[in-house]
């Protein structure tokens, strides 16, 4: 089942929306699948992250959840994930990372 | 578990980034919520929709996924969903729907 959410477990949500040339967008995805990969899903407090890239080219979007947004700060200031980062906001045109907390959930009833 | 996604499921997700003043972010979440379990959930092709509120106020983002972009593009035009969609337009500063494709998945490795 796509994008479930258990509302029993809390966790912070990062949504971070990056705006990218289009001739960049693959680069993009790939740096961050790779720190994702190599770096961030080792630090305590990690959950998950999904990243996408917009059919139009213009957008890659991180959707990240840490267990607490301490964890997720502590990340911010770690000495080996910031050079990640700032690869990835040289890649970027821009980018705009806000905390966010799950209000609703709605899926398709069984059939 | 939060956030999983079925790779062997293909879906289209859209994802709406609102930009809202703070004092009007919990009729925004409260509108689009409505309109989800009211309408768009009822419409062929519906996968799930997932609504959020940034902690600092100013952002919604409603993460939503369509078995495709015909189905999400039929929901675009259906009369019965517009004037939620145009209601939510209202309550907003701007809006930026986008398609996307889900590029990578990472979820932390059982310890």
């Amino acid at each position: 089942m796509p994008a479930t959410i258990d509302p029993a477990q809390p966790v912070t949500t990062l949504i971070n929306v990056f705006t990218v040339r289009p001739e960049r967008q693959a680069e993009l995805v790939a740096l961050l699948s790779k720190a994702t990969e190599e770096v961030m899903s080792g630090l305590p407090g990690f959950v998950s992250a999904n990243l996408h890239a917009s059919t139009d080219g213009t957008r890659v979007v991180n959707y990240a959840q840490w267990t607490s947004a301490d964890a997720m700060r502590a990340m911010l200031a770690n000495p080996v994930a910031q050079p990640h980062m700032a690869a990835a906001a040289e890649l970027a045109e821009s980018y705009e990372p806000h905390l966010y907390t799950v209000e609703a959930v709605h899926t398709q009833s069984p059939s």
